[in-house]
């Protein structure tokens, strides 16, 4: 493992220096300046190894950069522009100065094509296991920020991008599969090209940043919130925010190509509770008024991002399924992430 | 271990609500609203343990307070005053309900002290090994903050309250003594009274928030920055960012009563090594015009913290420490966390 100081240097010399970062890394800490009239928005999020991953899972680079990108995926949900970060990490000593340097090229890269300047941080050793912590700060026009508690009766609920597949993913890679057993030329619809895509958006989760802010700025979003626990139990957070209650139809629900393709060969997987169940998905699951569909759907087109309507908003306190035209009250069945 | 959300929902009724606090803990993110004109500081620390710490050196109370202290004293090396922490931990299956109470009993506490709002952070079960981050938003005055970088040669060198006390408490920690080893009433100069203080310094450490804010509004500082890696490693960061040298004065150095007083009675204990080289004090090291003396006891009197001249920059780049009339160069040997 190389050493703290070593560590501080290269990154001090790679992170970008912008107008609005008065002092970056290598002093105490950050000064920053913030944009006049702005509300701040502020999160962190922590990775740990045997958690939230494993190292033999994925290439560094793929791990520094998820740390990042579920980080900012909190910014997005708050309808809000990420702009600065911090990056906190133990690193075990059999941790290499090559895979300390991956593990920070992912965080880099992801940052800069964000257009997010890492500002600060620290690093230690760790006894054990590897632990990543990310802060973002961010800013939004003022009371713009939108939360978890503004869905009203009678929105419509809708999600970004598709669902299931992270979960799927996730499921492969315990059952031993890696990156490497999947041909990343292969085509069609073979089980190794959906079976890698599945392993791709759990460990290379996109965090949508661009369709967030958007949602914040034009005022679409009544509320939002980024699916990490799961769309049944993300969506029954909005719900008790929101003091109300919500129907979605099983068959709106975006799942994910490569979860129906591989559930239709494999009798043990099913599509459904994947997409309904699945957390680390990072998509973005929000309410807003009936009428904005127009403008929903040319936010979609202008950004090429598959929107759909999973549901509505309702009164009462439950969260129900339709299917086949019945109704069907779930309990969230997200996981809290154990060992 | 508590569940993650029985976690949360705690934190979150104990989390004092501010009219900056448009959104708290209990979204995706936190939404603050910053004071207009103002520059934004921003920094973390973490804490792992086995490597900042051991469960069995302290009650779980300091332990948290001790994880904010630090990162509150990053703020105070600023110059700045802090406003808003987040909170990451990651907990051992083996710390109780009680354990993490009282973790966050110690932070709360702290934070209330200190007027800090914590608006956020993430938790996890951990593997190993217990580890905290604690993220801390800061502001000061537009183009206010004391960064390490600009000490001039001429200037004064200072540092607040004593030193040596924090290094000694870990040495008696190390060596298995423990706070409930010291009788807390003991009077007078006894070996009893003055361990506590050494390992009260060590464990609950108390950052310097007044004074550094006072230095930064003021303007009096030209460099500072808070003793964390010990008095010469910490003065050579300066010395190098502000591209200039230093001498110090071995008598001025304010070695702590409890250092003197243990050094007295041991032998292998050298007062003045751990005052010029022991981490952890969290006092601060500041640089001054040397005209700035009666605006300094001004405020060493306001505040009933006493404030050491040390000595002066001076050309050149290296630090050097004048004793009984001789000048020898010292390399910094302060330390790196390693297990």
């Amino acid at each position: 493992m190389p050493s703290e100081s070593e560590i501080i240097s290269k990154i001090r010399r790679r992170a970008r220096k912008t107008d609005n970062v008065v002092v970056g890394i290598g002093d105490d800490a950050a000064v920053v300046r913030a944009s006049r009239g702005k509300d701040l928005i502020a999160c962190c999020d922590l990775m740990v190894e045997g958690v939230h991953f494993r190292r033999e899972w994925a290439p560094p680079k793929l791990i520094g950069r998820k740390a990042l990108a579920v980080t900012l995926s909190d910014v997005a949900a708050m309808g809000a522009l990420a702009r600065f970060a911090m990056i906190s990490v133990a690193l075990p000593h059999d941790c290499s100065a090559e895979f300390v340097d991956e593990l920070f090229e992912g965080i880099f890269e992801l940052a800069n094509s964000s257009g997010v300047v890492i500002i600060g941080g620290d690093t230690s050793s760790s006894p054990d296991s590897l632990f990543i912590d990310t802060t973002v700060i961010g800013e939004c026009e003022r009371g713009r920020a939108v939360t978890r508690s503004g869905a009203q009766i009678g929105d419509a609920i809708y999600v970004t991008g598709e669902l299931g597949d992270s979960a799927l993913g996730l499921k492969l890679l315990e059952q031993g599969m890696r990156l490497g057993d999947c041909e990343p030329n292969a085509g069609g619809e073979t089980a190794e090209k959906m079976s890698r895509e599945a392993l791709m958006k759990h460990l290379e989760p996109v965090p949508r940043l661009e369709i967030g802010r958007a949602l914040g700025e034009r005022g679409l979003a009544s509320a939002m919130i980024d699916v990490s626990d799961g769309l049944s139990t993300d969506l029954s957070h909005i719900l008790d925010e929101s003091g109300v209650g919500a129907v979605i139809h099983a068959d709106a629900i975006p799942v994910a190509l490569c979860v129906e393709s591989l559930a239709a060969r494999s009798p043990e997987i099913d599509a459904l509770q994947l997409a309904l169940h699945g957390g680390e998905e990072y998509e973005l699951l929000f309410t807003c008024r009936p009428d904005c569909k127009v403008q929903l759907d040319e936010l979609s087109r202008e950004l090429s991002l598959s929107l759909s309507r999973i549901g509505e908003i309702v009164t009462g306190n439950g969260l129900q399924v339709e299917r086949n035209g019945g109704l069907k009250p779930i309990r969230r069945a997200g996981y809290e992430h154990t060992i």
